[in-house]
């Protein structure tokens, strides 16, 4: 990096694209992506749950609804993490998430680079999902979320943290936003987010002039996975819009 | 960084996604280039030829077939650069481009990563390109590759150098394999490879672990570019391959 400040960075454990034939096995533990950033979003070890990393602390939301702190030697297959550095922050309020997420595009230029999201306030509504807990031999993204638990709540306190992916890095990441929430109280809700109504926040918006896109190089089951690239988009837009 | 090699790490500045709407000027010195690696591909500002980095010295092959060293201060919209240290070298010898490609991809499991090939040797046949200098306002890539100088050399020592990416990659990278090629003595032929034939070489591989995937995001052209991504595969394929 050298030159160039941390803070630009968005760190990239795995890829989006490894989830769609069920690659669920840990392959960095939380202790080195905590390394990487102090703020992020992604799955956990047999795509147990939703991961929020929030001021350097892993939180797990299971199939349950229940809240856990990761230990640094768990691990995931996917997340990104950066370091929080807003460049700009306003506050919003009495919006739904596509009209904070137009609000975004339409207000800084960045829509051609990733860019981080991060939303401290009340929220009128919440309404998230929850992956469930796989088992070897794992099923496909498509099979795993055939369910998946939702849950909602009103007039609640809490964080939302997430990205803004370019179009083009569909399936590297998810292509446009992706955004998971957890409550102040790191118990009454939290998981990937399906929509919101923000009653008043602090909206902040970072973006990034580096993806560090890191590989699981040592893990055998990806090294050898036959991808089927057609058809991709369709299973990520399914399981994760 | 930190805890990891800086030899497992592709640098990329721009996206070849840029390049096929026009994006052709010059984001990043030679300079700070070199800082992130000692071998590579790309092209220079003005979509002005072939970039060719070997063992820190950036060459441009321009249409005429010439070649240039490249100075600190001139610029590149794209290129790809790392530190090199292969993993594994092997001497082939009588193979052509698919052979040899085919090759690296059956003896060694790195497909599902970017990886990067370099061939120290003599090739018995060499058959090159090299993309036309263009002028504000650019024109797009499929305009600016209607015309391509090419050039034929039997009987050449020189290097190979370029890389793989995983096809999720196409549109970021060259999806799949990219080379450039000079001749030993900087003048003979150089450019981006169309075809060859090895007669006898040291071919290496390296893999990364990590793509550091760096956006122009001071340039105001770029940030402010409406791509288009349907049928961005085929202009890429069309004026790459």
């Amino acid at each position: 990096m050298a030159e160039q400040k941390k803070q630009s960075v968005l760190f990239q454990h795995g890829t989006l694209s490894l989830l769609v034939p069920g690659l669920f096995e840990g392959t960095m533990t939380v202790g080195e992506l905590l390394q990487h950033g102090n703020y992020g979003i992604g799955t956990v070890q047999d795509f147990n749950g939703e991961l929020v990393v929030l001021d350097g602390h892993a939180y797990q939301v299971v199939e349950s609804g229940a809240v856990n702190e990761l230990t640094a030697d768990q691990s995931v297959p996917f997340a990104s993490v950066h370091f929080d550095d807003p460049i700009a922050q306003t506050e919003l309020a009495n919006l739904n998430k596509a009209e904070v997420e137009r609000y975004l595009l339409q207000n800084y230029p960045y829509r051609n680079v990733f860019f981080a999201v991060k939303i401290v306030g009340e929220f009128a509504q919440m309404h998230t999902r929850v992956v469930e807990e796989q088992q070897k031999p794992y099923p496909s993204l498509t099979e795993a979320t055939k369910t998946q638990p939702k849950f909602n709540q009103d007039n609640i306190h809490g964080t939302l943290i997430g990205y803004y992916a370019p179009e083009l890095f569909q399936g590297v990441a998810v292509g446009g936003y992706h955004v998971h929430f957890l409550s102040d109280d790191h118990k009454t809700i939290g998981g990937h987010i399906l929509d919101y109504r923000l009653k008043k926040g602090q909206v902040s918006i970072q973006p990034f002039a580096t993806l560090e896109q890191h590989f699981p190089l040592e893990n055998q089951d990806f090294l050898q996975q036959n991808f089927n690239y057609d058809g991709m988009s369709q299973s990520i837009d399914q399981a994760e819009k």
